[in-house]
């Protein structure tokens, strides 16, 4: 089994519509082939990134999704978000970053 | 529902060691109360992370699990290779960090 994290930090303004995006998510995501499911977390601490879990049968499940209509489809909020920003000369309210990982025991 | 992940750091020497030590772990974490599932996840670069992912139901309950013998038990031996390498003057094969989280989306 292949899991990808993305883990986002998020400008403190940005907490709430950030928390909003997920909770009215597309689920674009949940259709593609070899996803098994996903988990948002929220951090427990002030500072600490937001995580986006995805569970995946293999690498090659997750690598299709990223080049997807459904990819561009479930980040479009987002991604305006970030565009707008940037439109207006400021920082984007967040940043990602994916790491991917095998999951070598249970 | 919770999630808490330890984030460990291994010596490149120590990385065939940790993996036979959760795939052979003594799966006494399995039995707590509260307790969900767990996820031993190899990172995809070479300096990253392994993150051991544990789900619970909720703080308490993995809160208790931090203070069972069980959690001693489950960590006999990793802890005996780091009070072993301090014997010795060495760096720790490992470091790890709990960070928690809660779930806010699926």
């Amino acid at each position: 089994m292949f899991v990808a994290i993305n883990y986002i930090s998020c400008s403190e303004s940005y907490r709430e519509r950030f928390e909003e995006l997920f909770g009215t998510r597309a689920h674009a995501i949940d259709k593609m082939p070899g996803f098994k499911e996903m988990f948002v977390l929220r951090p427990n601490t002030e500072e600490g990134d937001y995580l986006i879990v995805s569970h995946w049968d293999s690498e090659e499940s997750f690598s299709s999704w990223t080049k997807s209509e459904a990819f561009i489809e479930g980040h479009k909020r987002g991604f305006a978000d970030i565009r707008e920003a940037k439109a207006q000369g400021k920082e984007p309210p967040m940043h990602s970053r994916f790491v991917t990982y095998d999951v070598i025991s249970r």
